[in-house]
């Protein structure tokens, strides 16, 4: 079983009205240095079976179609090989 | 400018409404073989400085304090160096 990630956010030129809450409220809860703060989904897809060319082209138009509104939002499909999540929530 | 990602998702033992509707609208859309759909969050943090081992600490705290609730959610922190969303999206 393999995972795909799909992210979705909003493209640079949309404003992002919940990132600039996060990013405006940073200073005054002591953190500096921030510049700026994007908002955006993060879907993980098991998919059954061989996650191969077709099976990538299938999930990126499924992505296109269903998970991002593509007038307003940009979108990214990659396989999570590393299970970098895991390992950053076990730190 | 250094770019820093933090996602935050649901823990696994925790029930995903939101992604279990985006998967059982699936099979109904002409798109088999996903087995499961979780959805959660991405921030993408612009930082102004090194991302040195002392920034990424920083924000792993502020991720932990006030963009994830660790009762539920799981969250990962790592820089951005591939600028994988960026070649998604111009596919």
């Amino acid at each position: 079983m393999a995972r795909v990630v799909v992210d979705v956010m909003l493209k640079p030129e949309i404003l992002d009205p919940q990132g600039q809450a996060v990013q405006r409220a940073l200073p005054r809860l002591g953190f500096d240095g921030i510049s700026d703060v994007r908002q955006g989904k993060r879907f993980e897809l098991e998919v059954e079976g061989p996650v191969d060319e077709a099976a990538l082209a299938r999930i990126h138009e499924l992505a296109e179609s269903f998970l991002a509104n593509t007038v307003i939002e940009d979108f990214s499909v990659r396989v999570d090989n590393n299970e970098a999540h895991a390992a950053g929530a076990a730190k």
